[in-house]
């Protein structure tokens, strides 16, 4: 796919690294931002005109999923979790093909791309299947194969995924995926991370998802959360996605505010699963680096951004009786900016010149935003948007998705055949 | 408006008297389910051909809400429950003539009937607007006068209201309305508990939102709440709405387990203010009739069920850590026929014959309900659906909003005359 050219025409324009809004048109040069001008004074091919009617944000990061789970959407509802995962989850997933594996990508892809999400971090198996819906689809992508126990093919998987797709195209980037410090000996965890830092490889990591693992660290690994970090090395690896970390010990804090280190918040699926709340307000004043994840789609049960967003901007507030916590400003920049640092990139994520053109074009001629202006754009979009208002999704300067429609996927065919292939399941 | 003929044809229509679903038509006759036949055996003129692709539930109800405020959404955000009333809320409030009135109730008309909501409860001021605004859209409401303080005007305003819109649409109903035990004395509160029994109304009534309410109670009232219900006469009442109910004791439950006791639990509007979760493991293990509200836009921001049900069934799993809490089989009904009892309605609310058609339309030709199938209908809607599926909004039989478009609401005129008047506010 030759990268976008145009322009992004007369929008209300959200800039997260100026905290502020104004209306303009967003230039794209080769698939890069190359200005920001007064509205309609653009130029050039027009990639979506907003006509004064429009806000544009940086794509959405959904910076932890397993998007094939989109084919096991709804098995195994309100179980505790080890009876969702050994009664209903494992079994579902030991039938999975690899044309199942695609088959939920492809789904999950059309959800994402319909609901503004331009990036993703991922998990699973048969990840070569993932990474050609991916390609298909125009979205960008950070993969890893999941590992769980000391297994070397697995590891080879994970490697040969990154040899095959690193450096391929730009949309595409390859972690290594060591599952959780449960699931993993901590030797192998030491390998991989090593591996990590000579391949100069990020790693995506589940940590700290539910209370129980506390228990883990004191009992059978006899070493705190901070120390087995440090310990394993994942602290060197170019980047490191600390996923869920609902249960971090809040006085270990500081290891975790390295600039590689990114915790994925998860807050729907951490309620879904009775996992719990993460503490939002002590890692923001810390520094920790914030992203937001969606988990698999069978613990959610969305793809949706902009529902963790609300959650993520309100659980809090409720759970500590704090109506200033976890402000809408913030939860906008997780859900951007820091989602695409945790993929890797320190050029996504703002609309700024130099950055890559992931746009997200939201219709604001609705009632839900009558009395949004320039001062007030990340409170109207995290309290009272949806992604029923996306109107275009842009990755690269190419429009993935208009008014609707998909550019590149076809979305009767996907839905029918995952329609299909989820009866087998 | 002359009531609703015809059937909604080939849908998955959602029972939930009998908790499950099965496709069929929904066949209407002057603006009541008058059968429920096979899949296109309906006969008649088509309401909405679901062709096999479209679920059908009965109407969402938000059983809490002050519509007008959608002006004044984006209003003082994130800040301390009294900065907010009184620095920003209250001058606001002051400010609203009675078209500003008309021009918010009309915005939330527009953004409910599109987001599947068939009927509302209310309390505001200049309330005949609101009742103007309800009869043009063709929406369901119970409607009162807000009466603080021990305000003659106010009570008599609200007995007008009784007098002139009670018995002239069915679809208003008026409801007495004080404000809650803090802001109405007591003995007041007797007096409109004693004209409620006297000429059978309803009342709607803020109860325990905030825990500092409690204190009020022990210092002030010197009495339990449980007591108060009794001595003030306000379970006597023909229904009686209890908006919020955060921090109703649970050993004080018994009371409030009658039949004309509802709890609407807002819980997205208790997350913003800070306000708290509302033990609603512990209302339906009691037998508590729950319904959901949204509250008014400014502390929400959304007047939308989908999001309501959402956070309802997801946040007291992770508050209490158990995924088994708050099923969407509960959530479901809670948002649709326990809400319509609370408008004082008991043949509302079901997809049964001789229930009144109010019916929504719901897409499920999307990636998101994939899977979905007659056995897991509530769970699909709940943990995956969202207004944006809705497909028409059918209220008593009549067609209020159909893919994309508004039957009795011009939809450009509201937005625009609403953005005008917010930029007074």
């Amino acid at each position: 796919m030759p990268a976008g050219n145009g322009t992004i025409k007369n929008v209300l324009i959200w800039d997260s690294g100026r905290d502020e809004a104004c209306w303009g048109d967003i230039v794209v040069n080769d698939g890069r931002i190359s200005g920001v001008t007064k509205p309609n004074e653009g130029g050039g091919e027009i990639i979506y005109d907003g006509r004064g009617r429009c806000l544009a944000l940086p794509g959405l990061i959904n910076a932890h999923t397993h998007v094939s789970m989109a084919l096991l959407r709804g098995i195994g509802e309100e179980l505790p979790l080890m009876e969702w995962l050994h009664k209903k989850i494992f079994p579902a997933e030991d039938k999975l093909t690899a044309n199942n594996i695609r088959s939920g990508a492809d789904l999950a892809m059309l959800e994402m791309t319909a609901a503004g999400v331009t990036g993703f971090i991922d998990m699973y198996c048969f990840m070569d299947e993932v990474a050609e819906s991916v390609l298909q689809s125009g979205l960008r992508a950070a993969l890893c194969r999941g590992i769980i126990g000391d297994d070397e093919v697995r590891i080879a998987e994970n490697l040969s995924l990154a040899e095959r797709y690193n450096g391929r195209d730009e949309r595409i980037t390859v972690q290594l995926g060591p599952h959780a410090p449960y699931t993993v000996p901590i030797e192998c965890v030491k390998r991989i991370a090593a591996l990590a830092k000579e391949r100069d490889l990020g790693i995506h990591f589940h940590w700290l998802e539910a209370r129980g693992e506390l228990d883990w660290f004191s009992n059978e690994a006899k070493m705190e959360p901070a120390a087995y970090l440090e310990e394993t090395g994942l602290l060197e690896a170019r980047e490191l996605v600390l996923a869920h970390s609902v249960w971090h010990p809040v006085e270990q804090l500081k290891t975790i505010t390295r600039g590689n280190v990114t915790v994925s918040h998860n807050p729907k699926s951490n309620m879904k699963l009775g996992s719990g709340y993460a503490p939002l307000a002590e890692y923001l004043g810390a520094g920790v680096q914030v992203a937001l994840g969606t988990d698999g789609a069978a613990s959610n049960n969305r793809l949706d951004l902009w529902d963790e967003m609300r959650f993520a901007a309100l659980i809090h507030k409720g759970h500590r009786l704090d109506p200033t916590l976890a402000g809408a400003r913030d939860v906008l920049k997780m859900a951007t900016v820091n989602g695409a640092r945790a993929m890797g990139f320190t050029d996504t994520g703002l609309i700024m010149p130099g950055y890559r053109a992931d746009v997200i074009v939201v219709d604001m001629d609705n009632p839900r935003y009558v009395g949004c202006d320039a001062s007030s754009v990340p409170e109207f979009v995290v309290y009272a948007g949806s992604s029923r208002d996306v109107k275009a999704t842009v990755v690269a300067g190419r429009v993935l998705y208009m008014d609707g429609e998909f550019q590149f996927l076809d979305a009767e065919k996907i839905i029918a055949r995952a329609s299909e292939d989820r009866l087998g399941l």
